[in-house]
């Protein structure tokens, strides 16, 4: 598990008093940076090798300004080209928003989905949740 | 059917040159704001009735600066006190990325979940499409 | 003059119920995409010749969600290398922000600036306003 | 002084590889949070007491993703109602950019500046740089 804290901004605030949902998914990319480096440890833009095909994310409550939150990240699929991160956001003890996002591998040149490599595959293993038990 | 005209901002593009994903979502919520106002003609944000339960998107193409985009949003669910809104983006003929948003009519006063109105129901049901056809 | 048509998004307000400040300078990008036509007409990411140097902003009014906004873009200096944008941003008939952006001619690779070819000082001429008049 | 480190999303990128402009006055908001505390200690966002009348940035250096910045923030005016916030952004030893807020100490029912009361005066006085000297 991967946790990142993240201190809310005043802009991130909506007309309702509580942050904004689109910042969420904004948030859980930040997040996956430590499992896009699995991938190009130095965060290589010249060679970038991850494209994201899906998310979902489920708001179970509403977030606040003024309080740290955290960002929890986990590998919850492995699969032949492609994996899946899920993530929870938690303020103050209580899991705010929860989602998943779908991941390949992928060559920009040739504009097609690769193979994970083995290594990467058993460094992915090692942080891989059942997310019926998070 | 809705239909809204998007110029994606120089600021939107990423290091990879295209579109980064997380505007989608800003976008799609920018796109419901004709269903807002079924619920609140006047976007009145002092009595806001509308509260987001979830997302997803897909992601089924590279979106690019320099070209317009088209959002699509339709109705593809009417439930008690939910519903669904099915979008799409469309670009240069392409269909680029879609999702739901799943929508609950709600008293923040009371932080509970209302019945949908008979009369809003009715105007729901004029974009009502099955997904599966769209 | 360059005219273009905003419509604030709902994520674009914040907790006292205007739009966040932090969007105007987004906003004032987007509609600099004419003027970087004029250097890059098919806005080539893979070319891009320009810098930008220094931004001001002054906020008039407070601005609002719900209804359409207009920024109007300017030219408001030519120097040998660089110039100047002057943008407002109007909403019901009030100007709520104006600015500057100072950009610069400039060529990546050799990371310097560049002098501004004369045939597109004679379109930035065009545009050209003394601030004291708008 | 106050002083906040960044970390810069992937998200935040733009097509020419480096951080996008237009996060500098975010984080700078963001950087501020200190600064508002002065005037409203929880952060009350039913009680805010600021408004913002002018900004400017100066873009001194390219961004990059994937190292830490630091903002620093001082205090470099201290006038009647208003008062004037100096911000530097650092990455790797270098100063990328910097700027100035000017802030109103403001009556949002009564839509009109206040006097700034001298206790608050004294706490800003403690953080007061002549920027010449920055």
């Amino acid at each position: 598990m991967f946790s990142e804290i993240i201190k809310p901004r005043f802009s991130d605030t909506d007309a309702l008093g509580h942050i904004n949902n689109t910042l969420v998914p904004i948030w859980f990319e930040s997040a996956r940076d430590p499992v896009f480096r699995f991938f190009m440890p130095e965060l290589d833009l010249q060679n970038w090798q991850l494209i994201l095909a899906k998310i979902d994310v489920s708001f179970l409550a509403q977030m606040f300004y003024g309080k740290e939150m955290e960002i929890k990240t986990y590998i919850s699929r492995i699969g032949g080209a492609s994996f899946d991160v899920h993530q929870e956001l938690w303020q103050e003890g209580i899991k705010r928003a929860e989602g998943k996002a779908v991941m390949v591998h992928y060559c920009y040149k040739e504009q097609s989905s690769k193979k994970i490599p083995e290594d990467i595959k058993e460094v992915l293993q090692q942080h891989l949740i059942s997310v019926e038990t998070v």
